[in-house]
């Protein structure tokens, strides 16, 4: 059953990016309020934000080994994804792992369990959103599989998929919807400019979104 | 039973100030040790210190509609409350509703679950305290209130109460108590002043407070 | 029972020196990967790194009495270590106390609690890990001890064992596996160096650290 | 501040009967979805279901003390409610306390922290909701208060409010509401027999209430 | 977005009882050690043994409307699942609900959320397994989709896969391996009885498994 | 480093049985409020009450190894002891293991993080006490040791220490206070037993502890 899936689609590079600098809270809205990880997922530093290709990794707890295999697999854009088989903190990556990574042109990590020399990850620039920060070692025992579907944070990812992160959390798009989403991030992106100019002269968001009659009609009352 | 409050009474605003500058810590000791939010309670970036007028909002899990309805109500030196109906990390609130806020003369926001846009938040200098960030969008389908008591993280709340949140998390003050709070809270101060330095200067906590003879009496022994 | 052992033995101050500056991971790693706190244990603000000798506490819950009582045991280079007798998140320590400790050469603090006054301890450079950051007060009631043996966020702890402590978290050397483990640990640091060159030239550590035979002896296939 | 407030105002001993026998999920849904206590609060054992009037304790964390005073203010009927001023587990409440606590007629203990001595309260047939069950035993040292207003997991509670619990949990009614919810929960009743008996013969709740047309309005569509 | 799929495919209805017999430890382990849902979902009551097709709900936090459309789609012997899109712990179903359902041959319920009228629920047998106990009540105002991949509890689930479900939890077999997994899991089930049989008669597993050379090997010491 | 300790101490045989009978509440109190396991651990069925020497065992995170291991260790009265060396909830132990332990007079399993097979450990009156229940599998790859000093949910114990464990959680009694810890249990049984007699006639603790003249000198006020 352990198993590393070598060829995997991925989607273009412009629509990623794009994605990339609307940011999460945006793109989760325009894939209809999907696709958000679970709220402990944080980053190790502020101010990153990235878009890339999941480059999964299915991991028993405790146990880093197949990180190893993954990172052969990576390519220029890829985001590592990993989730273990079962809830664990320990730090399956650090700075030893990012430096490889980012020679293949990693451009984070996602870990629902924990990281560690964040110090160094920090200078190297190198994101991570994890559930933990913690030292705690990993053994290197057990075989686990490199781009098959996972369920990290709550969420379901393939390899391929297109993972946005930022200092609000991590989302997840399907691959095969990343060019409808991004055109519906961006009808967003250029929506909500209007609407924050309105709002900063004071205007109210009852009168903007005509809230008031179905307010009324659901029954509030003002005293 | 939706409703909302339109004229509350708030506490004098020089008084709601110097509470501010105090802090949290100082605060809830003057106030006899109450009033302190659950720990889970972080400020969204590091360095805020607020003080202001609850408007308190009652909502419903994974509806943000009443924030929209609360704005309204706000006045210059006021801090939104807001405290879900059951247990939710929803990104309740961000950069629009935060723009909305600051038009009126807000000062930050209180609320127990969770906000998002987080960088923009931290840019425009608008101080959030929250259970969780997170970019998980809501709907705008379920009444709640505005500017009735609420419990938030813990504590019960209502409208008009005195906000005070910094570094150290957020407490609350009830309006009719914030004068005898703020006047036993300068007095503390003054006090701190002065054990500082003669701490500093490296005399023991056990001598200045003559804790020595009362440690005897219950028993401690040196060894 | 209370009881406060006033000599105890530490490690060598170069060792614990050493020890600091190659910080938790690494020296976790040296001690046969021993002696992690729980991933909770956070610090309040980036980038302190330290070392120092456990003077321990154990105290009840929410009362912050033995404080003051093992202050007075500090020597400098000291790190203070308390535990309470069950869990609690109130805020044991604040910027008075950190004054006091400081003035004896206190290095830092580690506390399974609540600490608060962050921005002040963030400004005098008085380093805490905490499991929570809470303004909520204590009271000077109840005796607890001061050196005796404590578990401490998972780890026994003795008074004079090794306290590392950095972004990563905190971890405990045994004082009398101070020296082994340092020597672990300057090794580790130097053969760490060479792998990092490699990786960052592009090298896989699949091939540096051999690793291709054995995943295909356990069975992983490449697809 | 510490206060005991001895004469309280109890709701109508048949109001609080009846109330109890409809059960918490019925009342609480009588009362317009108000008044649950954190999902957390479980009972010791299976099968109890009682209401009664709050006697209500606040007291600090790891001290029992308070518990002494208030079985002195029971009456016939009446619930203890007891809320620590910060969040514990300790075990407050055993064998001991509960015998008294009979003795004077006490129907049950709400407490958001630990309770022990599990066996014999189950024998004695003392029901108890607690966050916790746990042996760590308490202190008699500092003061709280009796029949103040508190914050038990999550409610307000007010010296006199009727608590109903069973193993779906705890909600409190406010007292001045009892007779009003009582009318709205009898009624309630009635109509979910009825609806029981159509559901029970294969009625689709999607027909009994009529859902279909605005399940189409909103969007919903079968494929 | 928000679908109902109508038709979907089951497994075989004895391939289903079969493992729901072998039960959830037994299945999980021939399932390769998969399949587990996190160990926070609890049965309402001990004793409860199932296994059905899943019909999965995806939910909004706070709102059971979706309940009464999955309903519709029950054949006997399903299991409905329910995943509510962000964390919740509302008792989104109850006695109601349960009489509904199983008047349409359902098996039971898996939520990652909350239930209510726990004692009806037990009397009736209906099993549930659960993240909470709550009567907090929720809205039928959002619309959400049934028979649709959902996450719950840590696992992806599609509709017409094989739910087992025990006192140990509860797994999911993909439908296309449910047939693979039981072979599996009666071959797992024979060789277990064999073994039981000698390691009551007191022979050691360290022998019957042939551990100790391996242990040797690792370097295992026995002083 | 990995080691099996082949010959430890234990407590007398009686002592351990009349502190089994006590129970953890009582022995807790008698062993000055020490040695309660954190409140998490729960027994997976009502009921049992046992007393035992510690078999400790040290394992890495979902690996079960070394209970294999441990079992060949046990006398009969023990108790197997298992801290794993980072959080966990995998099934470690279920029937097969039990019915080995069994075999060779093994008492129960106190275990901080999960158990499988509940059923069947119920049915054979095999307790245990575990931070969860979960069938997730383990693995057998990594060595731990046994017999060495662990922590267990936040208590230190080591090979030959008293595990009392009943339906209030599990305390542990270092092995050479076993003796002392018994003669307090005793005594304050017997005070006990007097005390339930006075308050089961309506007498208060008020009075029986003559608390009145301290609570009013440090300031309780009756309104």
């Amino acid at each position: 059953m352990p198993v590393v899936v070598q060829n995997i689609a991925r989607a273009d590079r412009d629509v990623i990016d794009r994605l990339g600098r609307a940011g999460v809270a945006t793109v989760h809205e325009a894939a209809g309020r999907t696709g958000c990880l679970a709220s402990y997922m944080r980053p190790i530093y502020a101010g990153a934000q990235v878009a890339g290709s999941a480059v999964t990794i299915s991991a028993p707890p405790g146990d880093n080994w197949m990180v190893h295999v993954a990172i052969e697999q990576l390519q220029p854009g890829d985001i590592l994804v990993l989730a273990p088989t079962s809830p664990c903190d320990n730090g399956y990556f650090g700075d030893l792992l990012a430096t490889s990574a980012m020679a293949r042109g990693c451009r984070g990590l996602v870990i629902d369990s924990g990281v560690r020399d964040i110090r160094d990850l920090t200078q190297m620039g190198f994101p991570v959103w994890s559930k933990a920060i913690s030292a705690q070692g990993t053994v290197k025992e057990t075989l686990g599989s490199v781009n098959v579907p996972v369920v990290c944070a709550g969420q379901a990812i393939e390899a391929g998929d297109v993972i946005v992160a930022d200092d609000d959390g991590v989302c997840v798009v399907r691959r095969a919807e990343a060019e409808t989403v991004l055109a519906a991030t961006e009808k967003r992106l250029a929506a909500e400019e209007a609407k924050r100019q309105r709002l900063a002269a004071g205007e109210l968001g009852l009168d903007i979104y005509d809230m008031r009659p179905r307010l009324a009609e659901k029954g509030l009352k003002y005293v």
